[in-house]
Protein backbone atom coordinates (compact mmCIF):
# COMPACT_ATOMS: atom_id res chain seq x y z
CA UNK A 1 0.00 0.00 0.00
CA UNK A 2 1.15 3.42 -1.12
CA UNK A 3 0.97 6.61 2.06
CA UNK A 4 1.84 10.11 0.66
CA UNK A 5 5.36 10.04 2.11
CA UNK A 6 5.45 13.25 3.89
CA UNK A 7 1.84 12.44 6.08
CA UNK A 8 2.93 8.90 6.84
CA UNK A 9 6.44 10.06 8.45
CA UNK A 10 4.97 13.28 10.66
CA UNK A 11 2.42 10.66 12.12
CA UNK A 12 4.72 8.01 13.16
CA UNK A 13 6.93 10.67 14.59
CA UNK A 14 4.40 12.03 16.48
CA UNK A 15 2.50 8.88 17.84
CA UNK A 16 6.59 7.73 18.81
CA UNK A 17 6.84 10.89 20.88
CA UNK A 18 4.14 10.63 22.60
CA UNK A 19 4.06 7.11 23.90
CA UNK A 20 8.14 6.80 24.50
CA UNK A 21 8.18 6.09 28.24
CA UNK A 22 5.40 6.22 28.88
CA UNK A 23 4.01 2.86 30.30
CA UNK A 24 7.00 2.66 32.86
CA UNK A 25 6.83 6.32 33.61
CA UNK A 26 3.26 5.86 34.63
CA UNK A 27 3.88 2.48 36.42
CA UNK A 28 6.64 4.14 38.30
CA UNK A 29 4.19 7.42 39.42
CA UNK A 30 1.67 5.00 40.64
CA UNK A 31 4.45 3.20 41.94
CA UNK A 32 5.74 6.27 44.08
CA UNK A 33 1.71 7.32 45.07
CA UNK A 34 1.87 4.05 46.29
CA UNK A 35 5.43 4.86 48.30
CA UNK A 36 4.16 8.30 49.84
CA UNK A 37 0.35 7.83 50.76
CA UNK A 38 2.06 4.41 52.64
CA UNK A 39 4.75 6.16 54.43
CA UNK A 40 7.16 3.86 52.98
CA UNK A 41 9.20 6.60 50.81
CA UNK A 42 9.03 10.13 49.20
CA UNK A 43 10.29 9.93 45.25
CA UNK A 44 8.84 11.66 42.81
CA UNK A 45 9.53 12.28 39.17
CA UNK A 46 10.91 15.84 38.20
CA UNK A 47 9.07 17.82 35.90
CA UNK A 48 10.39 18.26 32.32
CA UNK A 49 12.42 20.76 32.02
CA UNK A 50 10.97 23.10 28.85
CA UNK A 51 12.43 26.83 28.16
CA UNK A 52 9.42 29.38 27.77
CA UNK A 53 9.84 31.95 25.17
CA UNK A 54 6.66 33.56 25.12
CA UNK A 55 3.93 34.23 27.75
CA UNK A 56 0.57 36.00 27.31
CA UNK A 57 -1.28 37.22 30.37
CA UNK A 58 -4.80 36.75 30.24
CA UNK A 59 -7.80 39.44 31.37
CA UNK A 60 -8.22 37.06 34.47
CA UNK A 61 -4.50 37.30 35.55
CA UNK A 62 -3.58 33.88 34.62
CA UNK A 63 -0.76 33.44 32.82
CA UNK A 64 -0.65 31.29 29.10
CA UNK A 65 2.60 30.45 27.88
CA UNK A 66 2.71 30.86 24.03
CA UNK A 67 6.06 29.23 22.61
CA UNK A 68 8.17 27.45 24.36
CA UNK A 69 10.64 24.00 23.55
CA UNK A 70 11.29 21.22 25.83
CA UNK A 71 15.28 20.78 26.71
CA UNK A 72 17.43 17.91 27.37
CA UNK A 73 16.97 17.11 31.12
CA UNK A 74 20.98 17.18 32.72
CA UNK A 75 19.86 15.16 35.27
CA UNK A 76 17.87 11.68 36.46
CA UNK A 77 14.17 11.93 36.17
CA UNK A 78 13.62 10.63 39.39
CA UNK A 79 14.94 11.59 43.06
CA UNK A 80 13.98 11.45 46.70
CA UNK A 81 14.05 9.48 50.13
CA UNK A 82 14.32 5.95 51.38
CA UNK A 83 15.14 4.91 54.89
CA UNK A 84 16.81 8.20 55.34
CA UNK A 85 18.79 7.68 51.89
CA UNK A 86 19.03 9.57 49.08
CA UNK A 87 17.75 7.76 45.84
CA UNK A 88 18.29 8.86 42.70
CA UNK A 89 17.45 7.12 39.03
CA UNK A 90 17.15 7.29 35.46
CA UNK A 91 14.01 5.29 33.67
CA UNK A 92 13.87 4.16 30.12
CA UNK A 93 11.94 2.11 28.09
CA UNK A 94 13.74 -0.35 24.92
CA UNK A 95 11.95 -1.88 21.82
CA UNK A 96 15.33 -3.32 21.52
CA UNK A 97 15.81 -7.33 22.49
CA UNK A 98 19.08 -7.67 21.99
CA UNK A 99 20.61 -4.69 23.71
CA UNK A 100 20.05 -1.46 25.34
CA UNK A 101 21.75 1.84 23.77
CA UNK A 102 23.79 3.88 25.99
CA UNK A 103 22.95 6.39 24.25
CA UNK A 104 19.07 6.67 25.68
CA UNK A 105 21.01 8.12 28.56
CA UNK A 106 22.28 11.41 27.77
CA UNK A 107 26.04 12.29 28.83
CA UNK A 108 24.65 14.92 31.04
CA UNK A 109 22.87 12.01 32.74
CA UNK A 110 25.50 9.58 33.44
CA UNK A 111 27.84 12.45 34.80
CA UNK A 112 25.10 13.22 37.62
CA UNK A 113 24.59 9.43 38.44
CA UNK A 114 28.15 9.68 38.67
CA UNK A 115 28.35 12.83 40.99
CA UNK A 116 25.63 11.54 43.10
CA UNK A 117 27.65 8.31 44.18
CA UNK A 118 30.31 10.00 45.14
CA UNK A 119 28.28 11.64 47.76
CA UNK A 120 27.19 8.72 49.19
CA UNK A 121 23.75 8.21 47.02
CA UNK A 122 22.20 5.12 46.15
CA UNK A 123 21.87 5.78 42.08
CA UNK A 124 20.42 3.35 39.45
CA UNK A 125 18.84 3.31 36.19
CA UNK A 126 15.61 1.25 35.36
CA UNK A 127 15.69 0.05 32.24
CA UNK A 128 11.70 -2.00 30.83
CA UNK A 129 12.47 -4.08 27.83
CA UNK A 130 9.07 -3.51 26.25
CA UNK A 131 9.43 -6.39 23.79
CA UNK A 132 10.36 -8.90 26.60
CA UNK A 133 8.01 -7.75 28.86
CA UNK A 134 10.74 -7.43 31.55
CA UNK A 135 12.11 -4.84 33.71
CA UNK A 136 15.60 -4.48 35.14
CA UNK A 137 17.86 -2.34 38.13
CA UNK A 138 20.70 -2.08 37.38
CA UNK A 139 23.38 -0.48 40.05
CA UNK A 140 24.40 2.90 38.58
CA UNK A 141 28.38 2.10 40.14
CA UNK A 142 27.80 -0.93 37.81
CA UNK A 143 26.38 0.96 34.56
CA UNK A 144 29.55 3.40 34.66
CA UNK A 145 31.90 0.85 35.18
CA UNK A 146 31.12 -0.81 32.05
CA UNK A 147 30.60 2.29 29.83
CA UNK A 148 34.22 2.53 31.09
CA UNK A 149 36.14 -0.78 30.49
CA UNK A 150 34.11 -1.68 27.20
CA UNK A 151 34.07 0.40 23.98
CA UNK A 152 30.44 -0.87 23.47
CA UNK A 153 27.54 1.75 22.48
CA UNK A 154 24.98 -0.61 23.86
CA UNK A 155 24.56 -2.88 26.80
CA UNK A 156 23.53 -6.67 25.86
CA UNK A 157 20.43 -8.15 27.41
CA UNK A 158 22.56 -10.63 29.02
CA UNK A 159 24.39 -8.08 31.14
CA UNK A 160 21.40 -7.23 32.15
CA UNK A 161 20.79 -11.04 33.28
CA UNK A 162 24.01 -11.15 34.82
CA UNK A 163 24.58 -7.64 36.54
CA UNK A 164 21.09 -6.03 36.63
CA UNK A 165 18.40 -7.14 39.44
CA UNK A 166 14.86 -8.41 37.70
CA UNK A 167 12.00 -5.92 39.31
CA UNK A 168 8.64 -8.32 39.04
CA UNK A 169 5.80 -6.91 37.88
CA UNK A 170 2.64 -6.37 40.18
CA UNK A 171 -0.63 -4.58 40.73
CA UNK A 172 -0.37 -2.41 44.08
CA UNK A 173 2.16 -1.24 43.84
CA UNK A 174 2.53 -1.83 40.26
CA UNK A 175 6.25 -1.87 40.34
CA UNK A 176 7.78 -2.70 43.55
CA UNK A 177 11.25 -1.71 42.76
CA UNK A 178 12.00 -0.77 46.68
CA UNK A 179 11.86 -4.23 47.43
CA UNK A 180 15.29 -4.56 44.78
CA UNK A 181 16.56 -1.41 46.69
CA UNK A 182 15.91 -3.53 49.79
CA UNK A 183 18.09 -6.14 48.60
CA UNK A 184 20.69 -4.88 46.53
CA UNK A 185 21.53 -1.91 48.61
CA UNK A 186 20.31 -3.05 51.98
CA UNK A 187 20.41 -6.11 52.73
CA UNK A 188 22.86 -7.21 55.85
CA UNK A 189 25.57 -8.48 52.52
CA UNK A 190 25.52 -5.18 51.12
CA UNK A 191 25.73 -2.90 54.49
CA UNK A 192 29.16 -2.89 53.96
CA UNK A 193 28.90 -0.31 51.42
CA UNK A 194 26.65 2.39 53.51
CA UNK B 1 0.44 62.27 35.11
CA UNK B 2 -1.85 60.22 33.81
CA UNK B 3 -1.07 56.86 31.62
CA UNK B 4 -3.67 54.95 29.88
CA UNK B 5 -5.32 52.87 32.47
CA UNK B 6 -4.79 48.94 31.12
CA UNK B 7 -1.34 49.59 29.96
CA UNK B 8 0.07 50.41 33.33
CA UNK B 9 -1.72 47.76 35.02
CA UNK B 10 -0.90 45.32 32.44
CA UNK B 11 2.67 45.95 32.30
CA UNK B 12 3.23 46.52 36.31
CA UNK B 13 1.44 42.31 35.91
CA UNK B 14 4.32 41.82 33.83
CA UNK B 15 7.58 42.79 35.50
CA UNK B 16 6.24 41.40 38.95
CA UNK B 17 5.76 37.78 37.91
CA UNK B 18 9.14 37.64 36.43
CA UNK B 19 11.28 39.31 38.88
CA UNK B 20 9.36 37.25 41.73
CA UNK B 21 11.66 35.67 43.51
CA UNK B 22 14.90 35.74 40.84
CA UNK B 23 17.30 37.26 42.83
CA UNK B 24 17.13 34.41 45.39
CA UNK B 25 16.73 32.12 42.67
CA UNK B 26 19.82 32.83 40.91
CA UNK B 27 21.70 32.96 43.91
CA UNK B 28 21.13 29.66 45.35
CA UNK B 29 21.40 28.15 41.17
CA UNK B 30 25.35 29.87 41.39
CA UNK B 31 25.62 28.62 44.55
CA UNK B 32 24.57 25.18 43.88
CA UNK B 33 26.85 25.60 40.41
CA UNK B 34 30.03 26.47 43.04
CA UNK B 35 29.12 23.06 45.35
CA UNK B 36 28.95 21.24 42.40
CA UNK B 37 31.69 21.85 40.68
CA UNK B 38 33.86 21.98 44.08
CA UNK B 39 32.50 18.34 44.77
CA UNK B 40 30.68 19.81 47.95
CA UNK B 41 26.89 18.74 46.97
CA UNK B 42 24.40 17.86 44.49
CA UNK B 43 21.62 20.18 45.05
CA UNK B 44 19.70 21.40 41.68
CA UNK B 45 16.15 22.97 41.49
CA UNK B 46 13.37 21.46 40.20
CA UNK B 47 12.03 22.68 36.85
CA UNK B 48 8.64 24.23 37.03
CA UNK B 49 5.58 21.94 36.24
CA UNK B 50 4.16 23.31 33.12
CA UNK B 51 1.39 21.07 31.30
CA UNK B 52 1.75 21.19 27.78
CA UNK B 53 -1.56 21.65 26.10
CA UNK B 54 -0.98 21.78 22.44
CA UNK B 55 2.57 20.42 20.44
CA UNK B 56 3.61 21.33 16.94
CA UNK B 57 6.02 19.12 14.66
CA UNK B 58 8.08 21.09 12.89
CA UNK B 59 9.66 20.15 9.48
CA UNK B 60 13.26 19.10 10.92
CA UNK B 61 11.96 16.98 13.46
CA UNK B 62 11.88 19.46 16.34
CA UNK B 63 9.30 19.63 18.33
CA UNK B 64 7.46 23.63 19.59
CA UNK B 65 5.16 23.93 22.45
CA UNK B 66 2.00 26.18 21.12
CA UNK B 67 0.10 26.29 24.20
CA UNK B 68 0.93 25.64 28.13
CA UNK B 69 0.46 26.65 31.35
CA UNK B 70 2.41 27.08 34.61
CA UNK B 71 1.34 24.31 37.46
CA UNK B 72 1.14 24.70 41.65
CA UNK B 73 4.25 23.29 42.34
CA UNK B 74 3.65 19.60 44.72
CA UNK B 75 6.76 19.86 46.16
CA UNK B 76 9.63 21.86 47.20
CA UNK B 77 11.93 23.46 44.39
CA UNK B 78 15.55 22.29 45.34
CA UNK B 79 16.50 18.87 46.64
CA UNK B 80 20.17 17.19 46.23
CA UNK B 81 22.69 15.15 48.26
CA UNK B 82 24.99 16.54 50.93
CA UNK B 83 27.58 14.30 52.78
CA UNK B 84 25.04 11.30 52.26
CA UNK B 85 22.56 13.19 53.91
CA UNK B 86 18.86 14.23 51.75
CA UNK B 87 18.60 17.66 51.18
CA UNK B 88 14.70 19.50 50.80
CA UNK B 89 14.36 22.88 50.24
CA UNK B 90 12.07 25.78 49.49
CA UNK B 91 13.29 29.13 48.61
CA UNK B 92 11.00 32.51 49.15
CA UNK B 93 11.30 36.12 48.54
CA UNK B 94 9.42 38.41 50.96
CA UNK B 95 9.51 42.26 50.39
CA UNK B 96 7.86 42.58 53.85
CA UNK B 97 9.22 43.91 56.56
CA UNK B 98 7.74 42.14 60.13
CA UNK B 99 6.79 39.09 58.88
CA UNK B 100 6.54 36.34 56.28
CA UNK B 101 3.37 35.30 55.01
CA UNK B 102 2.67 31.18 55.26
CA UNK B 103 0.37 31.52 52.18
CA UNK B 104 3.68 32.04 50.23
CA UNK B 105 4.19 28.37 50.75
CA UNK B 106 1.92 25.93 49.58
CA UNK B 107 -0.18 23.12 51.21
CA UNK B 108 1.25 20.78 49.11
CA UNK B 109 4.94 21.78 49.98
CA UNK B 110 4.15 21.91 53.54
CA UNK B 111 3.04 18.38 53.27
CA UNK B 112 6.29 17.65 51.76
CA UNK B 113 8.59 19.27 53.88
CA UNK B 114 6.57 17.07 56.96
CA UNK B 115 6.69 13.70 54.69
CA UNK B 116 10.98 13.90 54.09
CA UNK B 117 11.29 14.94 57.45
CA UNK B 118 9.84 11.65 58.67
CA UNK B 119 11.95 9.81 56.33
CA UNK B 120 15.25 11.22 57.78
CA UNK B 121 15.67 14.03 55.39
CA UNK B 122 17.62 18.03 55.96
CA UNK B 123 14.67 20.04 54.83
CA UNK B 124 14.07 23.48 55.72
CA UNK B 125 13.38 26.90 53.65
CA UNK B 126 15.16 29.89 52.89
CA UNK B 127 13.70 33.05 52.88
CA UNK B 128 15.06 36.13 51.82
CA UNK B 129 13.53 39.21 53.23
CA UNK B 130 14.82 41.85 50.39
CA UNK B 131 14.10 44.75 51.55
CA UNK B 132 16.40 44.04 54.95
CA UNK B 133 18.48 42.45 53.07
CA UNK B 134 18.40 39.37 55.34
CA UNK B 135 18.17 36.02 53.94
CA UNK B 136 17.49 32.92 56.96
CA UNK B 137 17.23 29.66 56.95
CA UNK B 138 14.60 27.80 59.32
CA UNK B 139 14.12 24.27 59.58
CA UNK B 140 11.47 22.65 58.40
CA UNK B 141 10.32 20.99 61.68
CA UNK B 142 10.84 24.66 63.43
CA UNK B 143 8.37 25.76 60.76
CA UNK B 144 5.95 23.05 60.97
CA UNK B 145 6.02 23.47 64.96
CA UNK B 146 5.06 27.38 64.45
CA UNK B 147 2.02 27.20 61.83
CA UNK B 148 0.51 24.04 64.43
CA UNK B 149 1.16 25.83 67.45
CA UNK B 150 0.00 29.28 66.41
CA UNK B 151 -2.58 29.97 64.68
CA UNK B 152 -1.30 32.93 63.03
CA UNK B 153 -1.04 33.60 59.22
CA UNK B 154 2.28 34.57 58.95
CA UNK B 155 5.73 34.48 61.08
CA UNK B 156 7.24 37.44 62.01
CA UNK B 157 10.41 38.76 61.14
CA UNK B 158 11.49 38.58 65.50
CA UNK B 159 11.10 34.50 65.02
CA UNK B 160 13.09 34.30 62.16
CA UNK B 161 15.68 36.14 64.49
CA UNK B 162 14.85 33.82 67.18
CA UNK B 163 14.83 30.55 65.74
CA UNK B 164 16.43 30.85 62.44
CA UNK B 165 19.87 31.11 61.12
CA UNK B 166 21.21 33.66 59.17
CA UNK B 167 22.79 33.08 55.93
CA UNK B 168 25.86 35.31 55.26
CA UNK B 169 26.20 36.93 51.46
CA UNK B 170 29.61 36.64 49.71
CA UNK B 171 31.32 36.40 46.89
CA UNK B 172 31.88 32.80 45.57
CA UNK B 173 29.80 31.16 46.42
CA UNK B 174 26.77 33.71 46.71
CA UNK B 175 24.76 31.92 49.63
CA UNK B 176 26.78 29.49 51.26
CA UNK B 177 24.08 28.31 52.76
CA UNK B 178 25.44 24.30 53.57
CA UNK B 179 27.47 26.75 55.82
CA UNK B 180 24.54 27.22 57.89
CA UNK B 181 23.58 23.33 57.02
CA UNK B 182 26.49 22.16 58.28
CA UNK B 183 26.29 24.07 61.86
CA UNK B 184 22.81 23.19 62.52
CA UNK B 185 22.62 19.60 61.47
CA UNK B 186 26.10 18.23 61.14
CA UNK B 187 27.66 19.89 64.50
CA UNK B 188 28.63 17.19 67.63
CA UNK B 189 25.57 18.75 69.70
CA UNK B 190 22.99 17.78 66.66
CA UNK B 191 24.92 14.38 65.84
CA UNK B 192 22.29 12.56 68.03
CA UNK B 193 19.87 13.83 65.69
CA UNK B 194 21.05 11.64 62.80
Amino acid sequence: MKYPNKIQKSDTRVINHANRGMTLEHDLNLTNVYYSDNNIAVITKKATPIKVLKIKNTCKGKTIINEACFETPSTTDYNGIYKGRYIDFEAKETKNKKAFPITNINEHQLKHIEKVLEHGAIAFIIVRWTTLNQTFLLDGKTLINFIRENERKSIPYEKFQELGHLIKDGYIPRLNYLLVVETVYFSDLNKKDD
